[in-house]
């Protein structure tokens, strides 16, 4: 993890379907919780990304990731989309975590703004989704993404439906 | 790709240095004309994600990638994330192949629509970006992502700054 | 109309009640194209404003508005506000106008890219709002701002939550 | 203020080439203070929309205005635009007091959610901006809106370029 360089690896993701099952019977603080203690299969997108959960409660979950040589675009930087997909999990969790057994919800629109680049030597990368708001049919929530100098790198909010309950 | 499932993938990356360095003697739009045929090395971010570029133009690129169970969320539809690495890869793109020789650009931000859900078995996912102005500080652009049947899964917007040539 | 100046102006407005209460009988294209006719009240900020709606049909519609010297900001432009104001409406209702009778919608978010500065001598301002997806609960729609030569000078896109017929 | 109705209103305005000549020899946060102040004149658009300007510090200014019904949309609650230019307004302002005499600024992107609809006895609006980051060459701020008893109403987030000081 020292600047652009060539590579192969070799990652494994989980069925998420127990996952997604869970919701009958568990909150999403909950739901969280298991992923972030390995007690639930982890997005499979998280793998491929290397995403780690390091902190989850009401309100805020905090994603975390390395800087790593994987996820550069040609000019030796981490690629927005990267970025982008940190602070869309960090968010859409955080609401998620406040919302009630059975509820789901889904994500309308994600704006991320890019503040300082981050190259493959940046260390890791956290993202700490808050909720600024949640109703009964929308919420809306922030997210940070720092480096390991907690420089803020990038921003971003989210508005999300909320889906009510399975009756 | 049929569905949630667990699985194993090994992928490779080139160093993308001789890209960046390609700046200095080639314009956008002939450094993306390179990548999509093989001749520069493909962002790394493109090789974890299973990027193509079927489709470069003087203001228009085409990104497309497979709806793969590596890609999904817990509840079994590709990440928000993954739709905004596509949609972020194809506007700064096509911004980039209408600048100069030596020009480059950052984003600024990316605001992205999720507007269908897609499932692992949705086929090829093709992000088309266009710019809607290029100007001599800022330039904006739009993606449209759309299913094998053409229907309208995301749509984004990008703001980004003009990095003027090396002199 | 000739750049920053000091004055004075004296506007009314009718109240909306009935525009608001044609709802239970017209639909969204309906009420748009009474607004425009004359034959509803238009919305109290149009007034404010000084709006006009020249152009109604299903999924676009347009407004425009004067660039004057009461809608500059400090260093002689029109404010963000007023362009934002325009884009607002025109894209919310290039919404109405696919609802059917009955529905309404609320806005969730706009997000308006500024592109070009606009002065207090720019002449007619055309804001066309036109819908990129209308599905059963979310609408996604895109407003460009226009000065009189056709350049584009601001960009946006919103979402839209539709709020189901009364029962 | 008691919800919808007709009306007439007049407003006066000042020519604002004083307040721009001002960046000549004041600071952002200086020419706040004396707008605020009365010392130098208001911007033309926020007699229209009827603003006052009750906080300026460094990194944060306050826009304040009452819900007046010629703010209102037909369904009688406020108008999004005119949210969004409280809110473009408070962002900018933020961004504004944080920069060296003689640099400006222009606003490359707004984007608002709206949080909670806002009738025309809602009392006084206040919209506070606060910087999120300042750079060289662009800056971003964030915005919060609220009625009298604290709730939030909308948010904001803005992308402001900076227009380095004249030499």
């Amino acid at each position: 993890m020292t600047g652009p360089s060539a590579g192969t690896r070799t990652f494994s993701w989980q069925d998420p379907t127990p996952t997604w099952q869970a919701g009958a019977t568990m909150s999403g603080l909950e739901i969280w919780q298991a992923i972030a203690a390995g007690a639930l299969p982890a997005p499979p997108i998280g793998e491929l990304m290397g995403f780690r959960i390091p902190e989850v409660e009401a309100g805020r979950v905090v994603f975390a990731a390395d800087a790593a040589p994987w996820l550069l675009n040609p000019i030796g930087t981490i690629h927005g989309g990267a970025i982008a997909t940190l602070l869309d999990s960090c968010v859409g969790c955080a609401i998620h975590t406040l919302l009630p057994l059975g509820a789901g919800y889904t994500t309308l629109e994600l704006k991320v703004n890019f503040i300082r680049g981050v190259t493959a030597d940046g260390g890791e990368l956290r993202a700490e989704g808050k909720v600024i708001h949640v109703g009964g049919t929308v919420a809306v929530a922030e997210g940070r993404l720092t480096d390991p100098a907690g420089r803020l790198l990038a921003h971003a909010t989210t508005t999300c439906l909320i889906l009510k309950p399975r009756e």
